[in-house]
């Protein structure tokens, strides 16, 4: 099911990218900054996933963003067949930017592939630096890393360029992008990659 | 199994906690600070879980706690049966508290009784007010409520008595510590009601 949603999405040059993170890494928060500032240039959609409520739905909806929630009720992860269902109610437009935001969980949503182009998996500075170590499968099955609340380091003791070593032990290829979703900054280089990789998907 | 577990420990007077929550949250540093604080007065043992790394138990040992470290490699969550084995291998002692730090997971862990006596959720100011709606089960199997990076507050977009109003949505009976395992703040309610409920396990 995985392989027909990646069909679908290459029929429509739909780019898909699966939001991966810890619950509260501010993966919705990111995503409101970026169709925000980017809606009126790019086509988007959303595809939310949660336990439950619909709160982040509504949270794109008020941005005027196409959007659908799936709860997963007990499940810890979004599975491709959900994907799939939400995908046929969306009514896509081609040469569109989908963003699937998973279940906040650094575990489970790493064996799960969605049909997506590129998995991107978000860290914020205040969860300490080892996670890449202790939650390798997230890691190496991203293609991109945010750091995200990069304008809450004065207050913390957290090393930004050690969680960067520990995530490229686990995944060399890693790509980073470091912002914060509040102040805004360093969103412009993750804006310039979305719209390459739209051209080039 | 989990039964088991929870005989044994009765049979003890091991006063049982399941820590549970997300990765970064700070369980290690809580852990860290209230095992330095107490060691002297009260016998700790502690189980740390984790995917990968041993990083965990290291810091634990580091305060001469005596510490099992159990990988669960793909898996998301501590079980029943891991536990039974890193107690038959604690060999501990009458009238202790046992500390369980499951896998940083805000999901999964919450469908796996342990054998605890008092699971305890622990939520850092930085993930925001709504992950208690959001990740109901875990909110509503837990006994206690602990608050973590409240020294963070001043810099943050936060309400803490919003969280707490979700929290006890799904769980009425949920019992709140508000503390800053960094700073120290809030930590004494903390300690009293650790020494209490052995004092009554």
């Amino acid at each position: 099911m995985a392989a027909r949603n990646r069909g679908y999405f290459e029929a429509l040059n739909i780019f898909t990218l699966n939001l991966v993170s810890s619950p509260g890494s501010g993966k919705t928060a990111l995503l409101e900054r970026t169709l925000n500032d980017l809606k009126d240039s790019l086509n988007f959609y959303v595809i939310e996933g949660d336990q439950q409520t619909v709160n982040d739905a509504n949270r794109i909806a008020a941005l005027e963003v196409p959007v659908m929630q799936i709860n997963t009720g007990k499940g810890c992860h979004l599975e491709s067949d959900m994907v799939f269902e939400a995908v046929k109610h969306l009514q896509m437009r081609p040469d569109s930017i989908l963003m699937i935001e998973n279940v906040g969980n650094l575990v489970c949503p790493s064996m799960f592939d969605l049909g997506e182009q590129k998995r991107v998996v978000i860290i914020s500075t205040t969860e300490g630096e080892d996670k890449p170590i202790k939650y390798p499968d997230m890691f190496h099955t991203s293609d991109v890393c945010i750091i995200n609340k990069i304008d809450l380091m004065p207050h913390l003791n957290f090393d930004l360029n050690r969680l960067k070593d520990y995530a490229l032990q686990v995944n060399p290829g890693l790509q980073f992008f470091e912002v914060s979703a509040t102040t805004g900054e360093g969103m412009d280089a993750w804006y310039e990659w979305l719209r390459k990789e739209l051209n080039q998907s």
